[in-house]
């Protein structure tokens, strides 16, 4: 009988001492004299299984010159392992090589560093490492769609090529099929004569185009790529990356604060449940107490306090800070590291001033702040942020003048404060920060398949 | 009790009687001297709650005022309605309103035409037509999720952003962060200094990147976005648009057409029990027959037959072709169509001329055909292709060199032949495709939220 790794370990007594038929890899192969042990894997499960063969076989020998990283089909009995590690292994009654793999193959059954393993992005997720990584972004995505989906959400597909640029922000992608060396050789370009007969570029949020869903399906959310032409080279920025934007209408900004706290206990749990393997094995190599800490978090309650209550705690503190904290101003990693510590948890913090944040937020009665919130996670930092959206059509074109941002295309967008509008709050989530929060590991890069990051554009 | 319309329609009995506060829109407003009727809507289900209210109420005069379109938060009793139509309706007790809405609103309960809805696309999701096209747009991204995870495929996000170009096929967009003002002026192009330090574009399918993560995990899936830079304006093209690109390891192209089939009627069937309203209202007002049609294509069993055999059924046909078929060529629609009525049901056509299709296609021994297939859908034309690939090193080698295809920067994708590789087998489906075989809408514009097409790029 063919199976996945995955079925049998759903249910190893009911296939205990029956023959099965397995296809995968080699990943390690140790070889004795009148045995063999063939750690194998195929992929659907986290932990291998250990084929063990001897002498008796008459492909005895052949079986003996396989490679690691080959592929094989493997036929073979499940037995109870006499090793209390593992729960049974595969008496090899035959195998037959279907991919050879020579020895300079890279992935070898030893510690590679992550900058080599970027290097070979493609073969990385044969590694440990990176078949878990990848497994609970997979799971993780899943989680996402069932938590938005079972509450009667739409899935909403923004549009990635736009002409419309959502924070004001710059720093977008340019999209084009004007020839360049025709540009360099005549000396002008005409945008008449581009794709969509202007200028184009790649999207950096489909909140505004999910605000239009939202006030016809009430509740909305998106999940998909979004790009900042950002030239940084840090740890936790890439240029294409994934991200979930939920909206809301008649929805205010405790109640995005509600979704954001059940949705994000939803996925740790999740998570923690339907990838039980592989948060051990990050638990073990990667972030020692990482289970604790997500365990924690999902019966953790979530702190709520305002953007002035920090600052005054923050300058309160005994401590020497780096970026001394100002009421008005932004707060710094070090300020955001404390306040989760002093509350021992996460911590909503709302009511942003005006100045630091977008210009479709809901202005505060107060003139000063705006209804904007940043959840504040301890060992990930700012994890979600949202607002509260402005529907005063008088206040939202006001602000954008102040910032001196075109009101030319964006009609539709204001649009939707004259039409029945109302009360609406949506967020986002960084799906690769929530990834480095879930896994330990630390790299952007290492939890996109493919990143592209300034100057990295490869496979 | 705050309850969204879709929570009522789970269970009506639950909630008879009971005092319940909605929020949502008006769609239509009629007024008698003693009575008013809202049709109200909320966007959590297809049916819209007829609202009852009466003279009795003290703010009678102010609610018969209220427009169409305009946001209302409304507090009512569910009684039971006198007409049989409808389940119950709401007794009103209080209407609040929260977003006025002006009496040139362009969404009137009438019916408008697409092409004008177009124009409005931020506001074509609250008209009954698009409600339903875009949740069921919604739910079957769940089936698809649904059917892929419960299999235990990997979900892979292909990379948006390449250097490389699948198809072969040209037709791109280009990314770039260079100026094209500074180009004109300089008159040279300066690749070094674009943000990836090359050249970059827009993605045409992640196939190649899924075969990477197939040859790890055996069995993945991406669903996300793709770009083609084809300058058609018709029914069934748009520019951006998304794909849902399986891939399996250990899998030849039986297999493929096994999980084409099984997923198709797997979607078809979810779509089915979860868009009853949205689909019995297609079924009246947009296709009629579409239940008939998707009931049979669940029950059907899908024809497998080769390029050849068709192109013989053709010649034999008596009839006159605009297109004459050919052995070793393309088919056009007129023969797509009579295939699939020829067999009353789906038809998978496999082994086509190999100079049609592309590079990476297993080549079949005959030295002429290679294992590919494409899906034909009586009312949908091609719905998805396939093929087994060429797991054979030289033989893929070979064949970019016949086709003056550049090896430079593949290494990735042929080393796969030599590192474990194996017979592995995926198919591409355009999501559009399905939405519109789904719901009986023919133009693509009308299935994307904002779609893309060229010299159209608002929102």
């Amino acid at each position: 009988m063919h199976l996945d790794i995955r079925d049998i370990y759903k249910d190893v007594k009911k296939y205990m001492g029956q023959e099965v038929i397995l296809q995968g890899w080699i990943r390690n192969h140790r070889k004795q004299k009148e045995f063999g042990f063939i750690s194998f894997y195929d992929g659907t499960y986290f932990s291998n299984v250990q084929l063990v063969y001897d002498n008796k076989l008459k492909d005895f020998e052949q079986i003996q010159k396989l490679h690691i990283g080959s592929a094989i089909t493997v036929t073979g009995v499940l037995v109870e392992s006499p090793k209390s590690e593992q729960e049974f292994e595969i008496q090899v009654k035959d195998i037959i090589l279907e991919g050879d793999c020579p020895e300079d193959y890279p992935i070898q059954p030893k510690q590679h560093s992550r900058e080599f393993l970027r290097e070979v992005a493609y073969l990385r997720p044969r590694t440990n490492l990176f078949q878990a990584v990848f497994r609970v972004r997979s799971v993780a995505a899943k989680a996402i769609h069932d938590y938005f989906q079972d509450r009667g959400y739409v899935y909403f597909h923004a549009p990635l090529i736009t002409s419309s640029d959502c924070e004001g922000a710059g720093e977008m992608f340019q999209v084009t099929t004007l020839d360049l060396d025709r540009i360099a050789k005549s000396g002008k370009v005409d945008y008449s004569k581009d794709f969509f007969a202007k200028k184009a570029s790649l999207t950096v949020s489909g909140q505004l185009e999910a605000e239009t869903f939202a006030l016809a399906y009430k509740k909305v959310y998106t999940f998909g790529p979004t790009f900042r032409a950002e030239n940084s080279n840090t740890k936790t920025h890439a240029n294409e990356f994934w991200m979930i934007e939920p909206e809301m209408a008649f929805c205010d900004l405790d109640g995005d604060m509600n979704v954001m706290e059940d949705m994000l206990k939803y996925i740790v749990k999740y998570v923690l449940e339907n990838c039980k393997s592989e948060i051990e094995f990050f638990d073990k190599f990667v972030e020692n107490g990482l289970i604790e800490k997500l365990t924690k978090l999902a019966n953790s309650k979530f702190t709520r306090i305002t953007h002035e209550e920090v600052i005054t705690i923050l300058k309160n503190a005994d401590k020497k800070w780096e970026f001394e904290p100002n009421y008005g101003e932004d707060i710094a990693k070090e300020h955001e590291k404390y306040i989760t510590e002093y509350f021992d948890g996460p911590v909503f913090i709302t009511d942003w001033p005006k100045d630091i944040k977008a210009f479709y937020m809901k202005q505060n009665p107060d003139g000063k702040t705006v209804a904007a919130v940043d959840l504040e996670v301890p060992g990930a930092g700012e994890l979600m942020g949202g607002s509260q959206r402005e529907e005063d059509y008088q206040k939202l074109i006001a602000r954008m003048k102040e910032l001196n941002m075109s009101v030319e295309g964006m009609e539709w967008y204001l649009n939707l404060r004259k039409f029945g509008g109302c009360t609406h709050s949506g967020f986002g989530m960084g799906f690769e920060r929530l990834l480095i929060y879930l896994t330990g590991v630390e790299n952007i890069r290492d939890v996109i398949p493919y990143p592209r990051t300034p100057g990295n554009c490869d496979f």
